[in-house]
């Protein structure tokens, strides 16, 4: 049996050695571990692959014990379940579809889950569930409650934004906190907000570039997951950058999903930990 | 009317003069214009897109007769034709099937063929003919004969090897000179052969790549169109590596399918000039 | 003798054709050749590296005849002077004098000019002469004013800010046209202002950069000549992310300034065109 | 006081827990933590830096008790010295003395050795002492023994070879195991050997770059510590790959002689782990 175990706590000396000394009472093999301590907020992050047979609830228990007011996180490893979120651009959802058909990403794509009809079609090719929830004549929240009523049918450990084309509100966002991913299709900070590529084009930038993070209340200003750039011309124009970038955005989106779901990522106030 | 025009030849002074002279002269605009001429060789490589009406004929005739043995090679603008050769590795294939369907690569896939069935349920979803030939029992240009036989069914402007795991042999090389593509996955001339990543993991390396080039009758040393690396660490195995550099083989391979379809890459002995 | 011929002028039918027209017919032979038309603005630019002898006056009145309201540029290919502006930190600089001393790049340093003595002892190692410009007391032009009548003492195509810790007025900025190159450690328009790698760490970015660019009278939103950028981790504390940029800072200043000093930078609005 | 301690040994149950029970138990606390296991050779690998006041016999001890066979490496932390060797070529090594110089990184040059005269001037400059060891009438171990006795005049924690362009033979290897760090001029195992620029020009790579690796007995052949790349076209000469080239080379030796001085990087049969 593998196990993942995660920690985050305020640092205090020796707890790596408390932390170890559990785990080897438990007859625990660390595959691997990696620990990290913020130097600003003294938090201290640790995240460890064990095998063995545990007593779950045990080791639980005895870890909260011994490190009191810590975030414990411990959880057997299995295959993740995510709910995918697009409009009408087929890249990034594409490439998440062929990565789970050939087994190249570790995850069950449960369903895709969209304000267009547009990408029915490939989903379905794939035999993944495609639900329209249209927005027409629909006030904001009450379309996104029902996407929220769609979601919660389906086992679904994250929700990937693979170029979902409207804002969600604060509603929508706080049902599921530190679940929700997005690529954002510039180098964010840069061009935050619509159409990045052509502010981009119209500012004459030399390099490109494509962020993952966690969605939180404020439109692309939340804890930054992965990030690639890309050299461009004064040749290209917006639509070409937008063209060359896809690949960019579908490489770091998927890069962002396997990180998460192998469980390496830690939200730190508006950064993250990757483990 | 849109067209294409390349040239090759020994350089000489006035080149770019007599040549646009001649497209004026033929009421052609000049879209966009690049030319190179190569130190060593004195070679020049011009590249040029038109618009206008042109009696192709004698635009031809005419650039003939001014510039002595050059290779002329004057086109209409349109969509080509591939063939794709897979082996059982869906990601190559599968990033140029989602960029087909979605249009963003201009390009139309008239067949895959493959000497296994493994990918035949993908190419089916796109609903691109699926031609298996099998190699058992076949002598090596046996098997390339039917393969040959097979694409020369269908209109094939050029052919893909993505991820296409037997090598050629001359026999089947010299039936498309130049017209033939592949991907290799380590950045040439590193770890030429088999298996690259586990190569390049036992030797240590901190980059793994992946380059496409053309195909000629020597294993992994045809002209190189495109290159890509990724920083790796230590604690990358190579499958772990192998699994990384997937995104990288797909993203290489698609560029230089662009950049070939497009009409941008000339051979220059065992060079590219890309314009 | 060698010539750089720049263009720029709005575009029409022919203009490569009757450009290398008058070249042919002055006798002058074609080393390289590039050009661009931006599709938006319908501007033609056009740089070549001639050989020959050549009546420039001549050739000029030729070329401004044929194309009528042109920006013309004909020089003699020689190197380029800079005054160096410096502050504090010694690694832009430095590499600039390594550069200049062991003659990796063909500029020529007529001195450096510093609001701070911190790096008089540097630049004095290489028999640079260092101009120190203290601001004590001055009114913010008064103290441009006084660094303007250094630099016209000196011979001086190109302004470098070599991380030069002041931000310039108008006044200042009006007597160097597209004549002043400036770094900015970040990633532009990421993190405009002051300590830019603060901000990025506090942001939890993935990637810093660096940005050279002209200066014009907007603060860091001039027009950009070259951009890199790095991969950064959650480890990183912001003084470790700015000793790390330095040499991302370092070598895209140099670039820019190899680029410029090669003529092969056009001002194309608030964006460079680069041949 | 802060200690850096590094171990490498076998993997075994429980290592974490006894190691940081130890130090838990001597008082010290840990600033930060690394450890690696290679799957393949089941060696474990570790690196803490630790602050507080510790009897280093008394924990070494400890440590060899409880950890049998193992590498155990405890260290004060404290400046670096090391020694460069260097041929023509300034980049390099006026890159280290500008870092050296301004405080960019920890470390002390104790003497630049040559086997030219070329880079004395440049050395002193900067007030290094430059030893000049002509090989001339001599044979290669000979000429090499007078290094020797140079380098064991200084302290000399590392040896950096930057762009030194003879090829050093066992017998001066063997003199310093693990403490002679090369920069070779491209991304190895690619163009080993000599001018490997005019070699990477002649395939027509789209990618050049440079290694740093410890030096072994087989030539090119040592532990890589570090490369990185940049993107070329076919309009570069070999001889303007090798100046863009030289960015690449002086940033990616100093990362390593930063590494290296920071005792971040263990040798693990033909590669490195870099904790």
């Amino acid at each position: 049996m593998q196990y993942t175990l995660l920690i985050d706590t305020n640092d205090q000396k020796g707890l790596i050695y408390k932390v170890t000394k559990i785990l080897y009472g438990n007859g625990l093999n660390i595959l691997s571990q990696q620990e990290f301590v913020d130097a600003e907020s003294r938090r201290f992050f640790f995240r460890s692959e064990l095998s063995g047979i545990a007593n779950t609830d045990i080791l639980e228990s005895e870890l909260n014990r011994t490190l009191k007011n810590a975030n414990i996180h411990l959880t057997k490893k299995e295959t993740k379940h995510i709910v995918i979120m697009a409009t009408k651009e087929a890249h990034a959802l594409g490439d998440l579809l062929i990565k789970h058909y050939s087994g190249d990403l570790d995850i069950a794509i449960s369903a895709v889950v969209s304000n267009r009809e547009s990408l029915r079609d490939l989903s379905e090719k794939f035999s993944i569930p495609f639900i329209y929830v249209p927005s027409d004549n629909l006030e904001r929240e009450e379309h996104e409650q029902r996407i929220i009523e769609v979601i919660k049918k389906y086992r679904c450990d994250y929700i990937i934004l693979a170029k979902y084309m409207r804002i969600l509100t604060p509603y929508f966002v706080e049902h599921f906190p530190n679940k929700i991913i997005n690529i954002h299709h510039s180098f964010l900070p840069a061009f935050i907000g619509a159409n990045p590529y052509k502010q981009a084009h119209e500012r004459g930038v030399k390099i490109i570039g494509a962020t993952s993070h966690f969605v939180n209340n404020d439109l692309d200003e939340g804890p930054i997951i992965e990030q690639e750039t890309l050299h461009v011309g004064h040749d290209l124009s917006w639509q070409e950058m937008r063209d060359r970038g896809r690949d960019v955005e579908k490489v770091v989106l998927s890069r962002a999903v396997k990180l998460v779901t192998e469980e390496r990522v830690f939200v730190n106030e508006n950064k993250t930990v990757i483990l």
